[in-house]
């Protein structure tokens, strides 16, 4: 599986690297860009989304963007101020989950857990959204099509995760490098202007200011930053990832966190002073970023760079929440709150079950929400949120528990953030229930419910199983093997010699379906298998009904029950033709035989496999 | 298997009746009203087809209508005539199939095999997208969502089929007499009307009728003709069927073919006249069935009647290919031609493969098709006519060879069909190649290969199992059977005890993954078995990778390579929990383990399963 927020390299599923070196680890500079692509990704949709609530009041709404930024920069300083400390309280790593399981609970923590949940897949459906959307900005013919386009991209991104192929951390370092100097570049060419050079790509398209202009609420400004806050998403990943760096571990990720919380809030600001400049105005169908692009550097090369770099950005990061989902379940599932196929490393079939699910869900989450990013910020910011206060609620249990030096004042801190990401998270599900937040009010519990119902189940299972106590001693018992034959091969034979080496006993068992042209070819079998004499009595079964299953099933039954002390053992023997498409030339008496056997009785399933 | 076409009373998969008495089977009527349901439905598309063409040529084209319909009647009687014939030439049913096998060889054959797989499938659509063109024709609002419609009305019925559940023969009376009558209600009314009652259904809609009324080209009437053949479709159905009649089958049979020919042939001219009479123009959105009762009964009552009773008859009549297909899929398989699970009678899984397949094709022509009848019409036609055509040729052959009395007359009869049907079939494909009809021209050779293909492959297969000549005696050998185990519980009691029963040596295999917690985990195991002591070795496999089934598999293959005299068995011991939503609760290492050994080693895989 790949498990890119805690290893420094990922690598194809299937094989895990032997023990890494120091060397392979993360320095406070790698480490950002390898993991700070989440956080920086989101300065694609966050100011967009306060521009947005902001229109609704019309131009003076709009003259708001940077007061509310500001305010969301104050946040982000005081999440980032708390994560230091988290880094330095968890140096293991784990987030929200590890805090809140380690200081509130269980319950709490499986809350926790549900939210990160809901994260990685909203991660994926919103990084998809917004990376379409600078491709349609670019190319407004697509913008019809970009529900298809969303899809075509998950697919490509699943594609690529089910071949197991995950790029290593440091692959990460190069785009994120480029999109944060664009972004740098376009702002500060950005001020030096007094009003855009171009408006081509907003040309043409429909405004989405109120025209009348209404008063601003506080509940509007409120909206705004509730919505806006979605940039701040990605601001824990490096908090995760502490095992990852080079020691001194805690004070390189904490150096790598502030850093982080500098880059992210300077983008944040910067993007919302060339708004206010610009006096720019929302458009359907032209991203905010692709605006002040044009509006900075002209509708040029440099333009394209940048919606490109975005683009590739956003995917990458969407591709992030394929290797940060299965490190959590397998988290869970070792507290067995999680089916335990998740805490099965290193194996593609169960690594693929992981990658289909998490795609088949984002893909409804994209259709559910038409390709439209925002629709799915708010959500997303819903449960980024319930994951930090819980986060940060359980940093002021640690440092009440520990009362080391000034422990009021880090309290304190981490207290503040809590309730700021709190009230944040009301905002927000009250402001946009009705536009898809009940979805995850609905979610959240019930994935809590399932992860609990998960751990009872399991806690059941394991007394059935008697595990932990010595079970009785294994014995001997005389073996019956029954074979399912209908006709005289080499395959025949394979399976006769194998049932031999395998039972004290032997029975073939063929079935004769009633109709007459079956019944001859019975009969006709029959005196071929006299002839041939293998010195295994057969047992012809002749039901009134046609079916092959059921009939030796029934007769498996009836065995058991009349030789009590004996093991009965069906061995099924099948041709494997070697190439692919001649499996499908296989009549499945097989599987219909083992299907039957398997549902109506208890005996052993034996399959031959004889390679033709 | 549903077996409509071949017996008097389909009945749920899974079971089939006991052979059934002669008062079970058919008689004229009843043989007519159960098996005509495709030909009558075809009048629901037939007419309309004829009417679009001729409406390229504007009003003057509409003018003839009836003489082609005329023709087409023709054809139908020399049709009707010639399968009297194939009736008395082959009481035991089987159609085109059967006579080209008997009297064109196999290639011919597998052509007409192909071009009834064809037909099945397109039978589908086009009923499905006709009888949602008469729901439509009720409720314009849902005539935008027909495509949606259609794939509805598919999955309903695929459903139905899934569950096994297929209408007795005798259940398609009513409706076919239901709308048949209706239909004659209606040209009797018509017929005393000098103009429409009613045009409510097609006001407000556009015409499709061309202004610049051109000159009526004689290519123009033919593509009319050949289009209009679509209504002929289905007329093979009772000869198909004969062995389904009561004695004396012929005769009834023969009885059962002219009435259908009679009835068919009234309505279509009927129809025709009235669409002249009423000076009919095909609009889009609705159909001419529609617009005729609207102009014969008016927009009331009676006009819903039919328009539903179209409907159903038509859901029905799609519902015949889910008992027909795998029916000739069973002859073509037990030739070796389709995979031999088609020809394995009576299991549920395996019928379901089949009802998937159709729906999953047939849901490809519905989008392929946009949902719209007239794009399909034309490549049913082509595959009925090759099959008619085919069929005719067959029974020329078949004359000739007997010599009976007046065999001139009746190989010149069947070769009169045989031309006519072979000339509509050039006719179609020429003129709608562009419009898909390209796609029966790729698909029935396509079908022609795949089957011969399957044909050889199974030949291979044969000689390698030395099919027929007597295999060698089985012999004993010396059994050594390995348990991957991970922990202590009755799960491993129970198959070390099912492995000392099957075996002459066990051994029990552990992997520990490298990495220190599972090293950890390994040594208390190995610990925990030597204080349990069940007199079996424990080897205790340490990959440097992670990984579960690939260690297990080399394992399995280093130990057959030492022993060779000996026959490896694997034994998978997997605990089964009551519930089902628990299964998904159950880690997959047998899965696993189980996929890597049979990849990797020629081991018997067991697979023992522990209810809870």
């Amino acid at each position: 599986m790949s498990v890119l927020t805690t290893e420094p390299d990922a690598v194809p599923a299937g094989e895990e690297p032997p023990d890494t070196g120091e060397r392979h680890r993360l320095t406070a500079v790698t480490g950002l860009a390898a993991l700070s692509l989440d956080a920086m990704a989101s300065v694609a949709y966050g100011p967009e989304a306060i521009v947005l609530v902001l229109a609704g009041a019309g131009a003076r709404g709009l003259g708001f963007t940077l007061p509310v930024t500001l305010a969301i920069a104050a946040l982000l300083a005081v999440l980032v101020a708390s994560y230091r400390q988290v880094i330095a309280a968890f140096p293991d790593g784990g987030g929200a989950y590890a805090v809140a399981r380690a200081h509130l609970g269980i319950r709490t923590g499986l809350v926790a857990a549900a939210s990160l949940v809901l994260d990685y897949v909203l991660n994926v459906a919103v990084a998809v959204t917004a990376g379409v959307a600078a491709l349609t900005s670019v190319f407004p013919g697509l913008y019809g099509h970009r529900l298809w386009l969303c899809l075509a991209v998950l697919a490509l991104i699943t594609g690529v995760n089910l071949r197991g192929i995950v790029e290593s951390a440091r692959a990460f370092i190069v785009p994120t490098a480029v999109f944060i100097s664009a972004i740098f570049v376009l702002i500060a060419v950005g001020l030096f202007r007094d009003h855009p050079v171009s408006t081509a790509s907003a040309a043409g398209h429909a405004s989405v200011v109120a025209d009348n202009a209404t008063t601003v609420g506080a509940l509007l400004l409120l909206k705004a930053f509730a919505s806006g806050c979605a940039a701040l998403t990605g601001v824990e990943a490096i908090a995760n990832a502490v095992p990852s760096f080079r020691v001194p571990r805690t004070r390189r990720a904490q150096r790598a966190e502030i850093a982080l919380g500098a880059v992210l809030g300077l983008m944040l600001i910067g993007l919302s002073v060339l708004i206010g400049r610009f006096h720019l105005q929302p458009v359907e169908g032209v991203t905010v970023l692709a605006q002040l692009a044009d509006a900075a550097l002209g509708h040029n090369a440099a333009f394209y760079v940048i919606q490109f770099a975005t683009m590739i950005l956003l995917a990458l990061s969407a591709n992030t929440s394929f290797g940060g989902l299965p490190v959590l379940l397998k988290l869970l599932a070792r507290d067995d709150h999680a089916p335990h196929v998740f805490a099965l490393k290193a194996d593609r079939q169960v690594h693929r079950h992981g990658v289909l699910a998490l795609a088949a869900v984002s893909a409804a989450l994209l259709v559910f929400s038409g390709g439209d990013t925002n629709t799915l910020v708010p959500m997303f910011a819903i449960g980024v949120f319930v994951g930090f206060t819980i986060a940060q609620v359980g940093m002021v249990r640690h440092w009440r528990a520990q009362r080391g030096r000034g422990w009021r004042g880090k309290a304190l801190l981490n207290g503040g953030g809590a309730l700021l990401t709190g009230v944040a998270a009301v905002i927000v599900t009250a402001s946009k229930f009705t536009e898809g937040a009940w979805l995850i009010v609905l979610a959240l519990p019930a994935l809590v419910a399932a992860f609990e119902a998960v751990r009872r189940a399991y806690g059941r299972i394991d007394t059935r199983l008697g595990l932990g106590l010595l079970p009785r001693a294994p014995h001997r018992e005389r073996s019956l093997v029954i074979v399912p034959v209908s006709a005289l091969s080499r395959l025949t034979s394979e399976a006769l010699t194998a049932a031999a080496s395998l039972g004290d006993e032997v029975r073939a068992v063929s079935v004769c379906a009633p109709d007459p042209e079956d019944r001859v070819r019975d009969r006709a079998f029959a005196r071929s298998w006299r002839d041939w004499d293998p010195g295994v009595e057969l047992v012809r079964l002749t039901p009134e009904r046609h079916g092959l299953g059921r009939p030796i099933a029934a007769y498996v039954r009836a065995v058991a029950a009349a030789e009590p002390g004996t093991r009965v053992t069906v061995l099924i023997p099948e041709a494997e033709p070697e190439r692919l498409w001649q499996r499908l030339l296989q009549n499945q008496r097989g599987a219909v035989v083992a299907h039957a056997v398997r549902r109506e009785t208890d005996a052993v399933i034996c399959r031959l496999r004889f390679r033709l």
